[in-house]
């Protein structure tokens, strides 16, 4: 979904209801004012990004991963989510995002936390299960540091296989221990294949150790202003340019070896390398802290169900084709949604949590449940 | 705002509302009725107080200097603030304090308490950020007081830039090692030109330290009926006078080189020294205790949007000009609304968290978001 040196690549069939949208038609019309392509061709290279991102279809592709809803099916099918994060610090940024999962339709929705955190976390809803796990520096002997993390992967390790996808990052903290532990997490994840999306907290590790996941593509790497900023600085070894912000991002998920970014801002910017999408559907002005917790929750479920149905049936006639790509795009989407509805109501006072409480009816909207 | 020798200073186009207003209209009338000016000037000087507060113009005020929301803006820029309270006694008082300066539109808000109440605070909800850093006499031994109290600066002073305003008091305690840990808090908050608004056991702190906030432009002062009395005994050295409040509110401003303080009371009265106004729409006639941490809150928010627009348009265009007045009214006036309305629906039995609640609406109602 993608423009590459004028030439739209959107004409498979799949594509047909973007072709026909109105932010489509308008870009079309400005690369032909643009004079791309024939004698032109030298002027739009050098005066217009290479790369622009096209509007997602998003509700499509939300319609299309969604699972339907089946009296047949068991506990644990629509989704087995992991967050990592919640310290002795932040336990709001964790809880957010692993109810917003719950939310949205998955079945079970785990925190993984340090000891101090989770009582909190707890008190914040019974819906979650909370693994008292993590340690930080504080609590821990300079002598006991290596069994302590070895103890902490062997008891996160023994519930890896059942998750389906790994929030890592909301409320984590900058503790070096603590730190060293989820890194270890992440490479047990990959190992197994585990589809990991990075917020938060998690985005400064990774950033300082970007083996964490490059070149693993079932990573979604989800920052703000401020994260990307970092992000683009050590990769690139550059600034932030907007003028050329699809390329950009391109060159970065392609520079951490085919990752998938989700930029977030006024529109929300996601590819994998390979293909630039934007969301910017619905929104809200107001920027309360929290809201991006609620999307990694949403980026999880989403990405696991597309995931699962890729596994299951193959090509979904959709595009793009990659699950991280979809799962970015559908909750990016739903989220904004949610986030609109809430604001309707709420306005300046709008909190995350009156944006969780519009989750469910957001989705119904889009995607009735029967 | 002011009336001084009876002379009144209201005649800018700015005030035209104003001097039309009922309240306007009554007091003109009183001080002719009283003679003043001509022959009857030295009765009037030994009769009737020289300074009377005039009824501020709030809503207007509020409306000024509320930002319009905007989608290309992102978190942080509709204020961060942080309320530096919490102790193993008292918990409720920060959150009212912190939840409030969110509901009115902040997108971030921390609070800085003890480590017993951090728990609890964080459990009233995931949208704070409540850091469990403040320390207690039965906590600490005395051979590491000094190490602690050094510890304790450097972890909030890492925060500090970052904060739009401070809120120094709900919920503070009254333990001589905290209080001291919180007046290095303050010397640097002011050293690096954040407002900070003092309410609760930070007035008690202050009251017995006025170095803390002597001469600061930046701090306002938040008395209840006990504190502003204690406040004019040790500033003034005399007992508090109802015939002259106006007077003695700005002479107590003066006295504390040009602080603002906002006397809580049927009318909030508002000076910095220069001026005097009152805020008497609406209110409630419920007492209960936590209502004063909601004005705090508000004012911190009102105050750092003020200050924010001061500093990127210059003059606004209204009257008065402080950004720490300025907040205050707004504060005051939006206090005041929500307490009426949660009083038409609850009565006898309103709390502080219905109050909470009407915040939202009670924006809305003045300044519309959109």
């Amino acid at each position: 979904m993608i423009i590459k040196n004028g030439v739209s690549l959107l004409h498979s069939p799949n594509n047909r209801m973007l072709a026909s949208s109105a932010v489509f038609r308008r870009q079309e019309f400005l690369i032909r004012c643009l004079g791309v392509g024939g004698q032109s061709q030298q002027f739009y290279r050098k005066s217009i990004p290479r790369t622009m991102a096209l509007e997602a279809d998003a509700e499509n592709i939300l319609r299309a991963i969604t699972p339907t809803l089946d009296l047949a099916r068991h506990k644990g099918q629509a989704g087995k989510i992991a967050v990592i994060g919640g310290c002795r610090e932040y336990t709001g940024a964790p809880y957010f995002s692993a109810i917003s999962a719950l939310k949205i339709g998955a079945d079970l929705s785990h925190v993984f936390c340090t000891k101090d955190a989770a009582p909190v976390i707890k008190s914040y809803s019974p819906e979650l299960i909370v693994h008292p796990l993590l340690e930080e520096s504080y609590s821990v002997r300079e002598e006991d540091k290596k069994a302590i993390s070895e103890k902490v992967l062997t008891e996160v390790v023994k519930w890896m296989e059942r998750f389906d996808c790994l929030v890592v990052g909301p409320g984590l903290g900058r503790d070096p221990f603590l730190l060293g532990c989820v890194s270890e997490i992440m490479k047990h994840a990959r190992q197994s294949n585990v589809p990991i999306v990075i917020d938060g907290d998690g985005l400064f590790l990774v950033t300082n150790s970007l083996d964490l996941v490059s070149g693993y593509p079932l990573a979604v790497l989800t920052p703000n202003v401020n994260e990307y900023k970092r992000l683009v600085q050590k990769v690139l070894n550059c600034e932030v340019g907007d003028q050329d912000a699809a390329e950009q991002l391109l060159s970065l998920a392609k520079g951490i070896g085919g990752v998938t970014i989700l930029r977030k801002g006024k529109s929300d910017l996601i590819s994998d390398g390979e293909t630039v999408n934007s969301v910017g559907i619905y929104g809200s002005p107001r920027r309360c802290g929290g809201q991006g917790d609620i999307l990694s929750g949403s980026v999880a479920v989403f990405l696991s169900w597309a995931r699962q149905r890729i596994i299951a049936e193959g090509d979904l006639n959709i595009s793009p084709k990659s699950p991280t790509v979809l799962g970015s795009i559908a909750g990016s989407a739903l989220m904004r949604k949610a986030a609109s509805l809430a604001f309707e109501n709420k306005k300046r006072s709008t909190l995350t949590g009156d944006i969780i409480e519009c989750l469910g009816r957001s989705l119904e909207d889009i995607c009735p449940a029967k």
